[in-house]
């Protein structure tokens, strides 16, 4: 048998955190064959709440489960981390503006930075789920100066799956038919669906569907999904957004085997993204869990303009928190 | 690849039905190459937020999902149905008594069991996961009557993980090297768990463990640990129950392999309990998924109790719906 890998998640004791412990415990994300100790990280007003989640993990009986941690301290629960779900974050409130958002998750992504550089395994692979997740894991991969970029991710996956949805609905197949959508960008409304790789039971989808549909109702759909989704159930996406955090890590973990899927990870100046802003590119991932950009692709005007548009949306992001870099 | 099976859900947008599915459509209870339709139904003023799941489904981008139908409508839920989870009941509030609760959920699985036997295919698996499960599975199977007692049966799953891991956690294992942990009775404070198959990494558990334990704190803390989830979450158990919906569904749909697990289901006299007595037996399930009683075990004075007062409980339970079955 493997010996146990270390997996951190913070916001533990939240409602998307709720729904990825259990998807990931039961081996969906590191395989079925791989043992894990979960290290969970919450506030201290919510440790009473996750240990009635840790109670309730412990009740499932899980057979890759060697040992869960419940702690408020950072560097316990990044410790020796070889997976890190960064889910928790300050939601906006009614009387934040956007920016006072970026100021009030600063701070929480600098110590969790920090921790994550000081404790977790050199080789340890973060996703940054809570929003604004581009910006945030900016900010933890500044404060983590011994890691390296590649060390550091953050969820466009979400976005990727609701276009995936969004074009099976249309052409009639199961999502499973449907491969290689990507996201350009921000995880945002200004996030940019690009169906120029995409096929549908192995043919390209991209002439098979009106033009018109795709930069209109199909990408409006993308981008407002979110809110849609509150107003039908009444709080946030939970359980879909916990989905696309496994899938994303099962992706970097196992690797995608030719798939090309939707990563925001530090730009090395792809497509004209300036460096080190956190971004969605088109990647694969190989055998060994090395992310790659899809080089080479061509752009006409549409994608170049949204492609611009999220560079301008996540500089203007990072303005807010240029002194935590 | 395979056609796919309907699998109906009720209590669908509850937060049960929220892990559930979730669980279900990943492939975890029917394998990794069973494609399903997802049918849930849900009370009329729960439609809306039930669209709202629906939509995270969707956006979740489930391979093996091949359609997803919502709606308030019994018999378009259980339409062909392979499988079914009862997972919605009326639970019990401030105002009512005990048997009130009977009397209040009694209606609602009148209504399904006559649905299922109308609708469902006559192979249908069917596992009854809202309380009072023993009894509310007693009254659907009643009002299923085309259908055989053999595709009926209720969920001590969760106490019989409950149980496993508190054995593993005082023998310091990994819940998965303990096995054959089951429950007599009802799930409810009165189930009994027995140890006397049980083993860890092999070799019995019975000699090893103090006998006021398993007597003692073990039994109290397996039977009263839905109420102390409550007081440390703020909620009920919802992952921890999906969860072992799922395995006992899993293993009813796989076969056990020889192992022994838990499941409530119509009695024919075993062990002295009357029959069609809705109660929870050791079982195993073989490869073309019937369910077999484990026969022959010797009962000690302190088991017998036990499994008597499971049979007065549920004889009780029962005298409160006598007039819907």
């Amino acid at each position: 048998m493997k010996a146990p890998i270390r997996v951190s998640v913070t916001g533990a004791a939240g409602n998307i955190g709720y729904s990825l412990l259990w998807n990931v415990a039961s081996g969906n994300c590191f395989g079925a064959d791989q043992p894990i100790i979960l290290q969970l990280l919450e506030i201290t007003p919510a440790l009473e709440k996750l240990k009635g989640t840790i109670m309730e993990l412990q009740d499932s009986a899980f057979p890759l489960v060697h040992d869960i941690i419940g702690t408020d301290d950072a560097d316990k629960a990044f410790g020796d981390a070889d997976a890190v779900f960064l889910v928790g974050s300050r939601p906006r409130t009614k009387d934040m503006n956007r920016s006072d958002l970026f100021v009030a998750n600063g701070p929480i992504f600098v110590g969790q930075g920090k921790s994550i550089g000081a404790s977790a395994r050199s080789t340890v692979r973060v996703i940054t789920v809570g929003n604004p997740c581009n910006t945030n894991c900016l900010i933890a991969r500044a404060n983590a100066k011994n890691l390296p970029n590649s060390a550091f991710s953050a969820m466009t996956r979400l976005d990727q799956n609701r276009a995936v949805a969004q074009v099976a609905g249309k052409l009639g197949v199961p999502p499973g038919a449907v491969q290689d959508v990507f996201i350009w960008g921000n995880h945002s409304d200004t996030m940019c669906p690009d169906l120029q790789l995409a096929t549908a039971n192995g043919e390209r989808v991209a002439g098979r569907l009106d033009q018109d549909w795709v930069r209109g109702e199909f990408r409006q759909t993308v981008a407002t999904r979110g809110k849609a989704i509150i107003v039908a159930r009444g709080s946030s996406s939970a359980a879909s957004a916990a989905a696309a955090a496994v899938d994303h890590m099962r992706d970097w973990w196992q690797g995608t085997n030719g798939r090309v899927v939707s990563m925001a990870i530090p730009s090395e100046g792809w497509y004209g993204v300036p460096e080190g802003l956190v971004y969605s590119f088109p990647v694969r991932v190989d055998a060994a869990g090395r992310i790659q950009v899809v080089e080479g692709l061509e752009i006409d005007d549409y994608i170049r303009a949204g492609i611009d548009e999220n560079i301008a949306a996540l500089e203007d992001e990072k303005s807010n928190i240029t002194n935590l870099l």
